[in-house]
This record gives C-alpha cells, sequence and structure tokens, in this order.
C-alpha cells in the first residue's frame, strides 16, 4: 500500500483529548496572564497543569512508556504538540516544552541505565525541568558551533569544566543541565565537543541574569549561565568523549520539528482569532471578511498552515525511519519558521487596533513567533546548509563526469 | 501504522525508467527545438515518442489496465509525472499531457461501455488526441464556470448545440472534444450544465486560429472554436443531464494535481541547471555557487520544491482516499504555481545573460511556466474560494454559537 | 531651474543640531528605560527633555513662528523629523509627538483667534498636551470613519456629546481634546460630523483605562474616553458645524507624513545597530558582513530606506504646494509603514540572539514600528482608496469613450 | 527656495508632444507587429519612425545643441524618456535607445573634436547606429568587469585588438562600436583598459549570430562579435590609454537611469492595459475591478510607479548636480528593475487568460522587461555594492573609533 496518511485512532482520540484539554483548561490561564509565564505562577503553574494533563490522560505523550510517557513517534508526535501549541502554556502542560522535551528524546538515546534513573526518570515524570547548555556569546558557539570555546579537562579523576554560555532556555530553576564543552580541538574545529550532566548546585555552576527577550512564555527565561572551576566525575559523561557534536545531531533534528509543532499551534490559533473577528465584524458596508484583500491574507494563511504541515509530515517520517533528515528538517524549519511568522503577522493585521492590543492574543503571539526565524539557527544559517549540500553535489557531478 | 511516505518497489522502478527514458530520449528533442512542439513535427513527433514510450514500458502510466495503462491512483502518478515533465515533451510522450490525460480521467469515471470503447480506448492508446470545451470569452465561461453560455437544446431526437468557446487547448487536430454546454438555467446560475462528446468533423464545428501565448509547447495550441447548429444524437451526453458541473468538479481537482506534477517537473529541470550553472561558473574571486546571495536562491529553490511536492502528496492521497479535496487541491495549486514560477525566476537570475538567452532553457521554461498561475484557476479565484470556505465556516460557528 | 533637492542652509544647520541633540541628550534616556516613556517618567522627562531642545535650539521646528516654533514647512521637516525620529524619545523633545504635532497643524489651520491663544498657544510652548479623539470601538468611526456614533446634539445654548471613544493616543493627561462628533445624518453616512475642543475636567469626560499595545513609546498611551452629557459652549465648535470630516483632511495628510518622518528615523537606527554588528562581528571564518546573505539584507534596508525617503520629498512638496496629496500620500504612508518594518525585522535578523534581546534596541523597535502598518489607516484601506481612484479614472474615460 | 519638483514649462510642454506622438504614431505599428522590431522592419521603420520624430519635435531630446538635440539634462530626461518607453519602438524613434543613448553620453563626455566630428554627429542624427562592446564570454567580463580578457597592443604605429565579446547590444547594423580592451594588467586587475572607436568594416571584425533572447525589441540584437588582429591608429583610442574602467562609469550610471525611464514606460503601459481590462470586464457579479484582490494588485503598482519614478528623481538630480552617484543609481537601478517586473507581472494577472496571449501586449512586455533584472547589472551584483559601500564604513568607522 502507497502512501498513507492515516493517523491509527489512538493517535486521533489523543489529538482530540489534548484539543479539549488545552482549550478548556490551558489556554484560560494563559489569557489571564497575558501569556507570561513567569506572572502566572512560574513553576507552580506548570506543576498544576501537568496534574490536569495526566488526569486528562495527555501527558508526556512523547516519553518512553517504561517512563510513564505514551511513547511516541516523530510522525505521531505532530498533530499532537500542534493542539498542545494551541496555547503558549500548552506544551509545559503536557511536559513537552523546549528544552526538556528535546533533552528528553536525547536521553533516551544516549544515556546510560544509571543516568536514565537519575535524570530521564524525574524529567519525564514532570518532576523536574533542565537545560541545555551550548550556545555561547561571541566569539564563541552560536550559529556556528564549530566555534566552542567552554573547554573541560582532565582533572582529578573526572573534567573540569570551565567557560560561559549564554542565551540557555530554562536555566533558572533546571534541576540539571546537559553541557557541552570542548574535550580536545580547537575553537573553529568542528571535533572534540563533550556533554556532561551537570546538577543545579555543583560547585562554580552559576546561573546569572535573564536576557530579557520578546518572548516570555519560557518557564525559567532565556539566562547567562558560568562555569568556573566546575568539576564532574566520569559519570558526568553523557556518551562517549568527543562525540558530543554528533549527539546534538540526534537532538537537533527532532527539536526542531517539534518547535515547529508547537509553533504551528500558536500560529492556527492567531488565525483562528483573526477568521472569527473578520467573519463577525463590519466594515464598508459588509462583513470584514468578505473583502477582497482580507481573503487573501486568510486563503495565504491557510496555504501556510498546509504547507508547513507537510513539510513536518515528510521530515518527521523521515526521522521516524531512521534518517539524518538532515535537509528535510532543515527545509522545514526554516519554511515554517518564516510561515507562521506570517500567518501571525497576518492575523493581527486583520484585526487592525484590535490586533496590536492586549485585548486578543494575537500582540503576544507576535512577540513570541519572531525568534523562532533564529533560535534552532537562523533561516540564513539553514538556506547556507542546504544550498551548500545541493551545490556540493553539483560540484562532485562535475568532476566525476570530468574524468 | 501512522504515516507511510514509502512507494512500492513498482512505482519506484517506473520512475527510475521514467527518468532515463526522458533524458535520454526526449529531452534531446526538446532542446533541439527550443520547447515549440509544433515546430518540433507536432503529432509526428509525438507519435515517436510514444512508439518510443512504450518500448521503454513507460506509456500510459494513468491509464486503467484494461485499456493498455499501468492503472496508477494519484499517489503514485505524482513522482511519475513529475519525471515526465522534466521534458516539456515528456507529457506527450507518455500520453499524460494536457488536457487529454484529464479527459481520460474524466471518460474512465463517467463515460458508457459505448463511449469507452469510441473515445477512451484510443486516447489511452495514443491514437487520436481530444480537447475539453469549457471556456468561453467574455462575458461567457472563465474563471466563473457559473457564466456559461454556449446552449444545448433539443432538436430533433438529440441536442443542437450553439455558443463560442475559446481558449481551447488542443483542439487543433483533436479527434473528439468534450463540450460543456447549458441544458437548463441561465447564464450566472450554478446550474443546468451537460457535457456532450462531439466529434471533429461534426457539422458546424469549427476549429478557429490558434491564440498565441507565453506557452509554444501544448500539441495543437489554444484555439478558438465556434458551435454553431451542432447537431448530436443523445447517446453524444456524457453521463446525464444537468450534471455537468458535477461531472467537471471530478475532472478538475486530479487535473490540477497533474498539471502540478509536470511543471514541477520542468521546475526541477530549471533548478537543476541553475545549480550546475553555479556550481561550475566562475567569478568574483571563487565559484558562484559559493556566493551568499547565490546560495540563497538555490535553498529558496530546494524549499519551494520540497513544499510543492509535500502538498502534492497530502492532495494526492485525499483524492485516492475518495474525498473531494477541494481544499487541498486549490492550496497545492496556488502555491505549486507561485512557486514553480519563483523556482524558475530565480534559475534564469543564477544564470545571468545566458539565463534570458536561448542558449539554456531557462528563457522558454520561465515563458511556459508562468500561464500556470492562471490556467485552471487564477491564484486570486483559488484564494477567494479558499478563504470564502473557511470564513463561512466561521459566520456558520458563530450562528450557532448566537443561538 | 528644474528639480531641486537642496534643502537650505538653515535647514541643514537645523539637522545637524538634531542629530547631535538627539543622539547626546535623547538616546541614553531611551535606552536606560528600554523606550517606556512611562516608565523614564512620562510628562516629567518630557518637560526636561523640551527645556534641552529649547536650549539647543531644536524646539518646536513645525510651530508657527508666532507661537515660538520654526515655522518649517512639510518639506523642511522631513530631514529633521527624521532625526528625532532617530529615538523614540525624539519627538517629545522637539515637541513634534502624535498627536500634538498634528493637533497643532490643525489648529493652525482652523482655530479662530480665541482658539488659538486658548489651545494652540500653551501647545506649541509645550507647556500641555493634546489628545485627538476620533477613533470609536466597533461598530463606529475605525478604518471607515463614516461609521461615527458619537454624537452631539443641541443643549442648552451649546453642545451635549455622547458617545465612546478608544484608542485616542496621549488621551491620560492631555489637557483638552479635539473631539470628533456626529452633528447630523446618520452612522455609515460621509457627513455631518463636527469637531469640538473640549478641555480635561469637563463634566462628563472620563478618560478610562490604557489599552495594552505592542508599542510602548507614546505619552498618555492609548486610551479609552467616554463622553456622558458632555456640555460644550458654541465657542467649543473647531472652524464650522458639519465639516468635521474636511477638518480631519487637512490633519490626515500631513499627519501621515509625519508619522513616516518619525519612524524612519527609527527604522534607521535600526539599520545602523545592525549594520555595526555585522560590520564587527565574526562568524563563518570572517566578519558577518561579508556573507552574501547579510549584504542582502543590509542592501534592502538602504534600498528600503531611500525610497521610503524619495516619497515623502514626493507627498511633502505636493503638500506644501497646497495639494490635497491623497494619493501620494497614501502611497508614501503604506510603501513606508512596510518598508520601515522590514527594515527593522531585517535588522533584528541580523543580530540574531541578539536581536531579539533587550541588549540591543531592535527588539523593542520591532514592537513599536509594528502598529503603524495598521494606525493612519492600515495598508489594505489605503491600498483600497489608491485601486478606487485609478480604476475610478478608468471608469469614467470608458463612460466618455462610449459617448 | 528649498525642494522643487517642478518641471520647466518646455519640458512639460515636451512630455507631451511625446506622448500624444508614441500613442498616435508608435505604438500602432509596435501593437502591429507585437513589439518584434526585425519583423516590423529594422532599420527601415526607425528612419521612418526618427523621421515623423523629428517632424513632431520630439528626437533626441539628450543630444547637445550644437548636435541637432534638445539638450536635456538628466532631471528633464526622465519624463520624456518615460513617456518614448510607453513603447518599445519609442526610444528607437526618438533616438533615445540604448545603447546608441549611452553611446552619445559617454562622447559628448570624452571624444575629441575630430571623434565628435566622425562618430558622435552622425548618431545624434539617427544617420547611424553604434554599439557598445564590452561584455565577454565566460570567464571574462561579465558582471564583475574586472575580469576583461579582449586585449589591445601596440602595433605597427597604432593598437592591435584581440578577444571576443559576447552580448552587444545592436552590433548587428552598427556603423561603430566603442570597445573596451585590456591594455595593461591581467584579467582579474580592476585597471588597465582602454576605450576604441572601431568602424564596421574594419578588417578582422566579425559580427557573429544574434543570440536570441527573451526580449525582440532591441535592433541590432544581441550579438558575439570576434576581433581577430584588429589594427586601429591612435585617434581610434577614446579619451585617454589606460583609463577605459573610468569612462565606463561616466557611461553607466546615467544609462543606469535612461534604461530605468524607458522601462517604466513600458511598465506604465501594462498598468494602462490592465486597469482599462479589470474596468471594463465584469465576472464574479460586478466588475473585476472591484474585487479586492485586483484593487490589491492596482494598488501595489502605483506604488511601484511612484516609488521608482521618486527613485529616479533623487538618482538624476545627483547626476546633475555632478556627483557620481553610485549609490543612488545602483538603489534606483534594482528597485527599479524588480518593480517594472512586478507591475507587469501583475498585470498579466489582472487579465487572466488574455493576459498571457499575443490579443494584448502584456504577454510580450512580461518578456521585454525581464532580462532588465540582469542587463546591465544583475541585482545581486548591485546589492553587493550597496552593501559593500555600507558595511565598509561601518567597518572604517569602528577602526577610527579603536584607536
Amino acid at each position: 500500500m502507497p502512501i498513507d496518511l492515516t493517523y491509527s485512532s489512538e493517535v486521533t482520540a489523543l489529538v482530540d483529548r489534548t484539543r479539549d484539554f488545552v482549550r478548556a483548561t490551558v489556554l484560560p490561564i494563559e489569557d489571564r496572564h497575558h501569556g507570561d509565564i513567569a506572572a502566572a505562577g512560574g513553576d507552580g503553574v506548570r506543576k498544576d497543569l501537568q496534574q490536569a494533563a495526566k488526569e486528562a490522560g495527555v501527558f508526556a505523550p512523547h516519553a518512553p512508556l517504561e517512563y510513564g510517557g505514551l511513547g511516541l513517534g516523530m510522525s505521531d508526535r505532530a498533530p499532537v504538540f500542534e493542539e498542545a501549541g494551541y496555547s503558549l502554556f500548552g506544551p509545559a502542560a503536557l511536559n513537552i516544552a523546549a528544552p526538556d522535551e528535546g533533552n528528553l528524546h536525547l536521553l533516551a538515546h544516549v544515556a546510560s541505565p544509571e543516568q536514565r534513573h537519575e535524570f530521564l526518570a524525574p524529567l519525564a515524570a514532570g518532576d523536574v525541568r533542565s537545560a541545555f547548555a551550548m550556545t555561547e556569546p561571541a566569539p564563541g558557539a552560536g550559529s556556528d558551533p564549530a566555534a566552542l570555546t567552554t573547554r573541560a579537562e582532565r582533572h582529578g579523576g573526572g573534567w573540569r569544566i570551565n567557560g560561559r554560555k549564554w542565551f540557555i532556555t530554562g536555566a533558572d530553576g533546571a534541576a540539571f543541565m546537559i553541557v557541552m564543552a570542548r574535550t580536545s580541538g580547537q575553537p573553529g574545529q568542528r571535533g572534540g565537543a563533550t556533554m556532561f550532566l551537570v546538577p543545579a548546585g555543583t560547585a562554580g555552576l552559576r546561573v546569572g541574569r535573564h536576557i530579557g527577550t520578546l518572548d516570555k512564555s519560557m518557564l525559567g527565561g532565556h539566562c547567562e549561565v558560568d562555569f568556573e572551576d566546575v568539576d564532574v566525575p566520569d559519570s558526568a559523561v553523557l556518551g562517549e568523549v568527543d562525540r558530543g557534536f554528533e549527539y546534538a545531531q540526534v537532538r537537533l533534528g527532532p527539536a526542531r520539528m517539534t518547535h515547529v509543532m508547537r509553533w504551528l499551534g500558536a500560529a492556527r490559533r492567531a488565525h483562528d482569532v483573526a477568521v472569527e473577528h473578520v467573519a463577525r465584524r463590519e466594515g464598508f458596508g459588509g462583513r470584514i471578511g468578505d473583502l477582497g484583500m482580507v481573503q487573501k491574507m486568510v486563503a495565504d494563511n491557510e496555504i501556510d498552515i498546509a504547507a508547513t504541515r507537510a513539510l513536518l509530515v515528510r521530515a518527521c517520517w523521515e526521522l521516524d525511519a531512521g534518517e539524518a533528515a538532515g535537509d528535510s528538517t532543515s527545509i522545514a524549519k526554516t519554511f515554517a519558521a518564516e510561515a507562521i511568522f506570517r500567518i501571525v503577522d497576518r492575523s493581527v493585521q486583520m484585526c487592525g487596533g484590535l490586533g496590536v492590543s492586549e485585548d486578543l492574543p494575537l500582540a503576544r503571539l507576535s512577540r513570541e513567533v519572531r525568534p523562532f526565524r533564529i533560535y534552532d539557527g537562523p533561516s540564513e544559517v539553514h538556506r547556507w546548509a542546504i544550498a551548500k549540500r545541493r551545490i556540493g553535489a553539483a560540484k562532485r557531478a562535475l568532476r566525476e563526469s570530468a574524468r
């Protein structure tokens, strides 16, 4: 049987439960606090919502069954995460928010049994949050991971980590961090990174200020984190020494896609709000929704939603099939980040003054989705990677044919 | 098993055969004649190429098995038709060019056994070509089918057709036409159309001038066709009287998608030519393909190709599942027509002066793909339909909730 | 002598003084308070900055000479206001912020000597602020002014005003408002509006909540304002009864253009910040500013800045020449609002994570400029007006030629 | 007096005469021959039209008075050339077509009295045509002039030229060419070029095939030209030896702008045709021109026309003021080439099937304007130059401040 886009009845039912739960239980809280999760109560509201999600049977759809999750693959996550993302607080409620969700995915693939017990289990249960400490301030690792400057060196029977991280999402309040540090090679070289599991409270680890950003919906903020002579034992090494960049890829592709799923949900909410507005509101002698320029915006949103979802389906299927999916996830992420931005922007425009006000959720959604064109790789870096692969293949073909 | 995007090994093999056949046998002829199929020999070259396609085992992949075809559904047609479309002459070679391909699809669904024998069989075999006579000059049926003015009235024991058609693709040389005529109601009303099978040579049927257009690759041109007291028997009615608009929908959705498949192939060729150019050519101190602005164009092409294909997969799957797929085919067609145009336009741009010259196929491809944003429904009409459905649903929901 | 784009040496000198003043004195305060003028001290900081502007010889460049201003026409205002807009607080410092600047322009054209003395003089001096109470919540006057519902009726020897306004910029703290009320005709009719000068504190006038919006740089917020049996004398009528829509046009064209001038300055600051960033920052083996995709964004910003300025020059010249300039101001406003948004958005993108953070002014500038595509007429309404005029002229020409 | 955008009454009158002449005399011939100037009679039709232009008092508006022209500066040329460009044959009729117009400009600035007599005079009179032989096939001078490979070396008492040119507009039938050849330095170096005046018929000069391109309106085609031991005397040197790149700049800026003027006229014609179509044609229950999506296209065209014109005014004023105007001409050219393309493309779209047919001039206009995004410097090269200047200035400022 070729090509099948049907979801199983279990997944469809989960999607429905998630939709109902998010709209009935999560959205009202988001709206009451204008999408500011710190203002809404931070980890307190997260725990309450997670309890409710457990009761609603929608908690941790991505986590392995043995850790209390629903064990969904990437393809099946897509429609569920999209429904969760319909509210900015939905991902936290389901325990599928970044960076926890990506960390759990990584741990499930790379961690030792002891590490799973110590770190994965409480993370899957929602007992703790985590962070992924990779990005560094210039001239360190940013869009170009090879620039990694944080170092881990042999010391005592373990490792000593020194360096400065930046824009570490969720660091404030995280029970542990997965830290990327250079164990060999020089900044600028694509090799020699290792991942370490570092519990909060380890001596020398300091979570600094929250960097204020356009988005306000991430628990624990985007923080500066300093490592000053942070000593960890060998058992803190995640996977093997010097394979950190490789593991980062394990995390990266799926994490890109789950970002897309969640933000697509947010974009759909914006679109729904705008469509209801133009279907209701009168002006220029009729419903606003009967005006051609408004119809164009509605149709363009529908097209962008459909294309984002279709690219997501493709990339997730490749990931589930065990492919690296570098191209398809880069393409889906780049298209999606720009499409989602356009969808929300058009939704704002359709609602006029209301659209830029806090009386509707659109203004905050426009703030929230903007960074996604930068986070997880700016569109320019993804385009460069896509083009490099394609043109590189053409160069090789030319060399072959020239022989 | 959720979500599967794998093609069967039979389809994969057919795709490979089609790719090889088109590049080895069809492309050289297209290039020699700069894509002008009339200049290349018209039906003569078509018959030669179809013979070669039969020998290569790639002929009529869409036709029912009992008529010598390969019986592919919509999902499986997509990658095969895309490879055929890689050359502007490829669809004619495989007997899957518009309008024959859509007519065959329609006949397979609606025609009586006698009509199948008389019309479908020779069409499937490539013995004859056909036309679909629907569009009329203003103020008749164009983007708005309801404006249909051509009339068929009871006369003798059959029907007498009067009216003028316009932009009838392939009319010159067609062995028969499927003619849409009003059998009840008034122009402006969405009802009362009937389809008739009218053989060439029927008294009163006159194929007039070819309307010169940007595209030159359609056999039989885009013609004016006059019906002056054209008498046909009752057996000429395709399906039932007054159900013409309904049957048009049967033809429309799939025909939109096969257009997309074919033009996507053409866009991919443009992209391949451009990528090879920038991978080879030096300038500004290196390969052109190493310049960031060129890489951006390459990446944008890759994104547009992937998104077009992904939307196509979705719409075809819905069609194979027996859904009307009005939204998904409108979305795929609108996105694709614009994406394909952008892909070819960027490809031209990447090749500079060569890009607008006849020394590469890009200039002609840029001419050929432009009309697709208008043919088969202008983008504006599709957007209007998409928006109307969405906003209409919102209005209904508002009314429901107001009760 | 045809076509001259030279500014007089007086204007050039004023532009230079304004640039120096804004960068040395105003920008540091804006940056310290992240562009939130309320947080910076509201009217307190305004008064301090205005005092400094007076000392720097850059205060009130637009106000008539007899009221202590510099008496500049629209053409000369353009480069001065642009420099003022380089800081979000610059317009308040020079007393050329909306809505005061437009109100002053209106009063200078329409007010009686007594009204000038009572309202214009203190406004020009910066002693007071004002508001323009036109927009109403749905279904009242918004993008479509004809929907005006607030009414003024004869009562006692004067007028009694009843209605609700919405999104009234600067209302909180304004010493007076210019209120648009219907004195004849029905909502939906383009006639019968009158302007009234209503001092703060008038019985029945109530300034309600600030509507939270993406922008935070407007003194006095965007407020709800209620009029409940607000009685004013005949002398409160601005100009003549029932000519309010006409006077609104007097205010509208120039006010659109001064908005563009100010926001263009803000966009230029964003661009400057981004260009400095990419000129300084290293990445991918060189300066970021040497990457082609970054260069494309820089060039596109330069093009958008130049085109906005060129359209502004045209529209201002028409306004100074006494023309209605409906087309040229609509065109300049629509292009500018979208170009300014693009400029700031690209600037954000060029700075990556920093771009969406509060460590640079770009994130807040991206919030501040977004509403301009809606305020002062959404782009869609301007496009509709532009097209209507053009197509209307074509229809008339067709009727003429048909005679 | 600051900022004046008024044209003198002489210029206004000339604009009116040109408009009338082009519409009454030139357009009908263009339309009859579908814009193919070779099919219309080539130099024969050019001479007839030029005679008519002389009689209408609109001939050679740009040529110096002493050579029978009207002596207009760049600012004044803009509206006149725009009216000429309204027909694809208008520039030839007025003797202001490329490359003659740019060559005349160059000769007027650089040629010796003898050269003026021999070359400029007959060119200004329309007695002969000319070509500018600069561009070379890869890897020679194309977008990157420094790659110049054609060489001129001392030989006998003069110079011997060897090399191959490509895409030489108007070469077939030109009485002479201005040839750019390297007299010192190596390909890749920005120095050492010299310009030579080479009459047709000089031994060793061979005009080869016409390169077929999307555009068909240029007299003499785009040709390959070979120089094989072409000997010319010292008096053939235009200006001084080794200053060719410098002189190319003299020609370049103005030539870019006159291209914009002419193509803007063509775009305006497309827009006029489309607006008349939508003002006349009925569909979807009213005039097509009353549909919002169509109005959007009309408004966007108006905006693009206005912005192109405004940027042109700026650049021409700078050129008349004797400035290099590198930025303003690059900006105006880049914006204009893309805007003109969009205008024509939207015009096609507004006319549906008719738009891509030869029954309207739009299909051919869409072919004609496409290459302008590549000719005279691809948009990417202009953007690179614009960005390089801007970022270079920022780098210098950083170095200054670092001292």
